[in-house]
């Protein structure tokens, strides 16, 4: 049973630390309380191995004894399979936290990527880009922010698809672009103060700032 | 068994048709057999009753009983685990499919949509913006393009997965985007070779037609 291995880089920039997605994973394990370990690839030098496990050679890529999954949203649907605190079992509450998983992926990270990609690149204002990518992050929320105001967790119980909507909507929590949105900014501080949450961040940071200490001090 | 209705827009502009999102679903259907119907709802004027099956007030959904599904991702799972015409009982090929059906939503997709929205806007060309994601969706396909030329279906037998990424590859081909990736627009051309996808593609074409015959000659 604790035959679960998370891999992911052995370094990444200060920048997307607290962010890179083996923090879905890590959290969707420690919500179902799954033993794993976490293993390491290089950043730098990305080998065909790695592609074997992730084609386009991003991480985090999970191995459940000869099984290899890559996306977090099919890892995801795999632990859910695996444990009923990350899918109901339920039928009208399972399809409720399927439909919800893809819809954070493909409808809110759709649109909440290409915004975040322009903000960090300090696009943001001025271009048509700017414009058209804004406002389909707005026609996203705009739809979003009933949802979550008139529920504490998508599918009822917590579930996967609230670790990837408050995963998708923190990062963009993180540039500000919830300001008016406060049913959707009350559902990221929601999820994000759960245990499970706090323990996969802590360890994701832990995780990196290991590799800092190991290139300063190398054997 | 024939409770399933997959509901559309009665009606969308010129450039979408053969493109709107019902077709993956259609399209599923056709290849698993499986009896549906097919119900419209206003383009223009979009009610609660839409909202509360698509909360973003797009298409489609599909109804199985009294289970309402959106998200093309969440339906083609729902009608995968309901036909292993879609999606392969074998635990590594399903591993293989449920992979690959979420890596052309949230890899691939995740590329080509504002890739697409920017072609479509003739902003191709000169902006930053525009740099950034050509160069994103080249990073994807690039890394596409030896899976495909290793393989005919993603995970061995025709699934779910090639319904979707084929659909998301056929778009970026519309505009030209695979003239340096044989192996995908081989790939495409032979996915909308299926007899499945040609039925799917001319009910589309042939429910919007209606529409315009509806719209010419009112009752």
């Amino acid at each position: 049973m604790a035959d679960l291995t998370l891999t992911t880089f052995d370094w990444v920039p200060e920048m997307p630390r607290g962010f890179v997605r083996d923090l879905r994973v890590r959290w969707a394990l420690e919500e179902a309380r799954l033993p794993y370990r976490v293993a390491s690839v290089p950043f730098r030098d990305r080998s065909a191995e790695h592609f074997a496990h992730q084609p386009f050679g991003q991480v985090p890529w999970l191995t459940d004894g000869d099984i290899s999954i890559f996306e977090s949203g099919a890892i995801l649907l795999h632990l859910g399979e695996r444990s009923d605190a990350l899918l109901p079992t339920d039928p009208h509450q399972r399809n409720e936290a399927l439909k919800w998983l893809f819809a954070a992926l493909n409808s809110v990270e759709m649109a909440s990527l290409p915004w975040s990609l322009l903000v960090f690149s300090g696009e943001s204002g001025g271009t048509s880009a700017w414009t058209r990518f804004d406002g389909f992050l707005q026609s996203r929320l705009r739809h979003m922010e009933p949802v979550l105001a008139g529920r504490k967790w998508l599918a009822g119980p917590f579930s996967v698809a609230d670790v990837l909507m408050a995963d998708v909507l923190r990062l963009v929590d993180r540039f500000d672009g919830l300001a008016e949105y406060p049913a959707c900014r009350d559902y990221v501080a929601r999820a994000t103060a759960r245990p499970a949450f706090a323990k996969a961040h802590a360890d994701q940071m832990a995780h990196f700032a290991a590799a800092d200490r190991a290139a300063a001090f190398p054997t």
